[in-house]
């Protein structure tokens, strides 16, 4: 095994909007039949270095860090790329890389043009 | 002219981020070749009917709001319904609709795929 992902969240004091997390993550490790862990900036566990251990340990040599943020904020400049440097140093013989974040996508006017042909949500 | 469409977002105090929902709101207009308004929840303006108001003005019937959010949490479930019905008030006579939020889509997986095999942004 070589390359794994972490989607990596936010995170919310929400337990719910935590497991929309978790679920996308798993169905994304199906999609790409790839190991993808989920892991949160704050509020809640696991943290990026927690999610990375269990991958390194079952055998990847990359790990991909795939931002799911809307907007290119603080977050993004500053605070991911500190937490992977953080794991860049813990595992110096491991390989770290960022995506662009989910806002910045190719697909995310394809996917707000299905959004605004898909049956309605709510109705008022 | 019939339907038309806000994009709505959270809100940042970074102009960089609100510029951004512009932005994609302009070329989703494009793709659906449709009227599409941006407007956010909190922090910046406009707000849902300041956005509302031009495009019922220009002829729009109905409207349908797109939620610019992640996360299932309390904006897509108390705050963005009680905006919506505020307008369907405030213009009684026109239809307002709520789609799915962005991270509930049926593509996010595959737009997760894109970020994941995508050239890389930041290198560490």
């Amino acid at each position: 095994m070589s390359q794994a992902y972490v989607l990596l969240a936010h995170g919310s004091r929400r337990a719910a909007s935590n497991d929309e997390v978790l679920v996308l993550a798993a169905s994304l490790g199906e999609r790409l039949q790839a190991p993808v862990a989920a892991a949160f900036i704050e509020q809640t566990q696991p943290d990026l270095a927690s999610a990375c251990e269990p991958l390194l340990a079952a055998g990847a040599s990359t790990i991909r860090v795939l931002p799911y943020l809307l907007a290119a904020g603080r977050h993004l400049a500053e605070d991911i790329p500190a937490l992977v440097d953080q794991c860049q140093q813990q595992w110096p013989h491991h390989h770290f890389t960022i995506s662009d974040h989910v806002g910045g996508a190719p697909l995310m006017v394809e996917l707000l043009a299905g959004l605004a042909s898909s049956p309605i949500n709510t109705d008022t």
